[in-house]
């Protein structure tokens, strides 16, 4: 079925797109650095997305939809935001095709052509402040709390799949509040639902951090944000939050009457994930013989397969299968019953396993008559034998244990390779050698992180929130340093 | 709050904008024909897609996702869908935009202008059929069953929130099967599945039909559909699935294996609803206060109002109302307790009546005294007192009860507005002066339709698939008919 999936201390790229392609996540597309998500990929989008919308919603945000065209002089009403998209966007210039003169053909209709080009949107704060500006006139409207669930394009040069494409899914929150400290309150608790949801549901630790002024989103005050570390070392930022300011109220004109009946601009945040996370999740956890799936987000979390070679053992296999499958079912878990013919067995938990179902259970004839089930594990390969009479009762437990297994391991993962280092030698040493996380004093100025960033690949990934501050000197400069920051290679 | 909501009888196509704006379902947005879709419509579309989706996987279906864009050529590939989709469509010709040489504002950058243009999809046959030729090679990895729910964009030129806009959001199935009769019986699935979702959840009747040659979807051999009737006598076309033969497998060169070893090409269907859904639903139900939702549709079923005079009354009312509340929410009832301090009891029921919410309560001291509570029904204006103890219990049920008057009601409006007519100066009358669907016998030719088209401006909104036969003659030609078919004005 499925082509050989490249070794990760072969080719790590290579063994990435292998994944992705072998577990049916995603295709190329025949437009440039677009995908197709495909089923497999795009029920891993559904389960995010799900228990992501709930903890909006139990957080007091609403979803909405705002348009997908931005005007071009839209783009323009803020400074920093316009600088920092107008060089990637895709733009909309005429609404109609026409045959080419020659007849060789299709043309855009010369006649059809926009007074105003449209853009493709990026990101959505213009034309959501733009809608606010109308909305929001008291304290009353405030705060507005609105998310979307959408897809964005920029014109990315160097794609990968779920990584960087040109068109990706993503979720934008944007809420406006009367005050600086709301909306500061927000930025962090939509940094820590992040954090908590992509430590606890997607098994992957992160260090919740703010960004340096140059690597803040366009338009941004300060940008929260989320890192995670991959299996080769690379740092990859899986979800940001951005606290505003005015600068958008300011851009699009957004006052409203505070309780003293003074008008004053209103403070805004802004915060997304996209379908990035999907890549977060295969290079945390995947290895060499394929996907590997955490419990919680696994479309199929446990997949039986019958093992017969005759009719008569078929019968009382597949009966002892589905009533397998219909006791977990009734406890809640997601199972699969792959009773496909003409696969045979080890075709199928090949299959499974690239897929990365986290639990695969086969059942044969001596298994009903001894009352047990082959139990396999993705994540660590152990298999043993269990009893079947009490598997269904425990199965959401051991779902449970393999969830926090795979935690406990990305987690050692990331101390083995967080580093701190006290001197440039040593910096450039461990960037080189060893990747990972790197923990070194910084002076906060642009300058040495721009030369650090020149010399090395490596950027300051976050400055991080924790309350573990150890002031020291910048390895560069010997200028005080507050505390370490976080240093990486990066997606 | 809100601004007064113009009557039916005054300006019928006033009333529809005032009922979307005043009930907060949707805005108009500064790109001409895009709308924003407001928390109270967004949540509206989060129920029908809740269902649907529910509904599409039971029957085998699984979500993907396919880009946004499609290249000018792909568009081309099938002759009569560029011709149905090339006149109207958004056409991306550049990557960037910078800075205009003489420093006024932005503009496409030249060099960044694309080899092929891209379409933004205007329904997505084309992409989804260029991944279909890679995916399919034999019988084995037929059927193959996708949806995605997606935005797109049509260059509307007249547009009306939620009936047509520019971008709208939708769902579109996308079937690839072995045999012609696999594909027709999907389409005939969908069909049904469809007009049950929009009958039962949405409590308007449908009639389901297949449409003429002059009315079909650009690129299918068959389409059928589900027409609804709305309160000013037109029709609306509230869903559409499409049996495509060979057409797109042939313009993409989908051929698979069969069980003989020959090679043939795919069968294939597509189908689709949209956010127009939400236009049907306010056009059935709502009357001059505003929208009127049914109970299985609405984001908020029932609604509590409490009502004090002072702080010793206010804790009382208000203990009651949590605890009524609390056992709706317990009885499966999306509830919403309205203790909004400074508005006023009339203030808030207004408001809620205008939103739609099916039931309201208002409880108050003498209710709390007397162990009542006021029952107030949006669809019927009917208020009653009703003992507080049973109402949760009872609640679901009345619910369902509602829901059941607003079909009957809207059946028998359909009933009313349905008319036999055997000439056309009969025909004429009617369509002018009463509206509503016109049964009436026709040739089978595209001159007579499109004669009827030209004088009346009614179309044939579909040939009923009710097996309710009754030759007869056209009413212009004489010629034979061998059913009578479905005129009206349309949306």
């Amino acid at each position: 079925m499925a082509d050989a999936i490249t070794p990760r201390s072969t080719d790590y790229a290579k063994w990435y797109v292998d994944i992705v392609r072998n577990a049916k996540l995603a295709d190329y597309s025949p437009v440039r650095g677009c995908m197709v998500i495909r089923p497999n990929g795009y029920a891993l989008w559904e389960n995010i997305q799900s228990e992501l919308d709930q903890r909006f919603k139990q957080t007091g945000h609403q979803n909405a939809y705002f348009p997908l065209f931005i005007p071009q002089s839209f783009l323009a009403k803020e400074a920093e935001h316009v600088e920092g998209f107008a060089k990637e966007c895709a733009v909309v210039t005429h609404a109609r095709l026409e045959q080419n003169p020659d007849g060789s053909g299709l043309r855009p209709a010369p006649d059809s052509k926009l007074e105003e080009p449209l853009i493709v949107r990026p990101t959505s704060e213009t034309i959501i402040w733009d809608a606010y500006r109308s909305w929001i006139q008291s304290w009353r409207d405030l705060p507005l709390k609105l998310n979307q669930w959408a897809n964005i394009v920029r014109w990315e040069m160097r794609t990968r799949l779920f990584l960087r494409t040109m068109e990706f899914l993503w979720q934008e929150g944007h809420t406006a509040h009367a005050t600086e400290r709301e909306a500061v309150e927000e930025t962090r608790l939509i940094l820590d639902l992040y954090a908590d949801f992509v430590e606890s549901y997607m098994a992957v630790p992160v260090i919740k951090g703010v960004k340096t002024a140059a690597e803040r989103f366009a338009g941004a005050v300060d940008t929260y944000c989320i890192e995670a570390l991959m299996q080769d070392g690379k740092a990859l930022q899986a979800g940001t939050s951005h606290f505003l300011g005015q600068n958008f109220a300011k851009a699009f004109d957004c006052k409203f009457q505070n309780t003293d009946n003074e008008l004053e601009y209103v403070w805004a945040t802004s915060w997304g994930v996209s379908t990035r996370l999907i890549g977060a999740l295969i290079m945390a956890h995947s290895d060499d013989q394929g996907l590997v799936l955490p419990p919680r987000l696994a479309p199929t979390q446990i997949v039986i397969v019958p093992i017969s070679r005759n009719e008569d053992e078929k019968a009382a296999v597949i009966e002892a299968a589905s009533k397998l499958a219909s006791d977990l079912r009734a406890a809640g878990v997601r199972v699969h019953l792959d009773d496909r013919e003409g696969y045979r067995p080890g075709w199928k938990f090949n299959e499974h396993e690239v897929q990365g179902v986290p639990i695969r259970l086969a059942i044969g004839p001596r298994d009903v008559a001894n009352g047990t089930i082959e139990v396999a594990f993705r994540h660590s390969g152990a298999k043993e034998s269990r009893p079947l009479a009490t598997f269904a009762a425990n199965a959401a437990a051991l779902l449970e244990q393999v969830q926090s297994e795979l935690f406990s391991k990305a987690n050692a993962f990331r101390k083995a390779n967080t580093t701190p280092v006290d001197s440039y030698d040593d910096f450039k040493d461990v960037i080189e050698t060893k990747g990972g996380f790197v923990l070194a004093h910084w002076d906060g100025s642009g300058e040495t992180e721009a030369r650090i960033k020149e010399e090395t690949k490596a950027t300051i990934r976050c400055i991080p929130l924790a309350d573990d501050n150890e002031s020291g000197v910048d390895m560069l400069t010997g200028k005080p340093s507050k505390r370490r920051v976080v240093f990486a290679r990066a997606y």
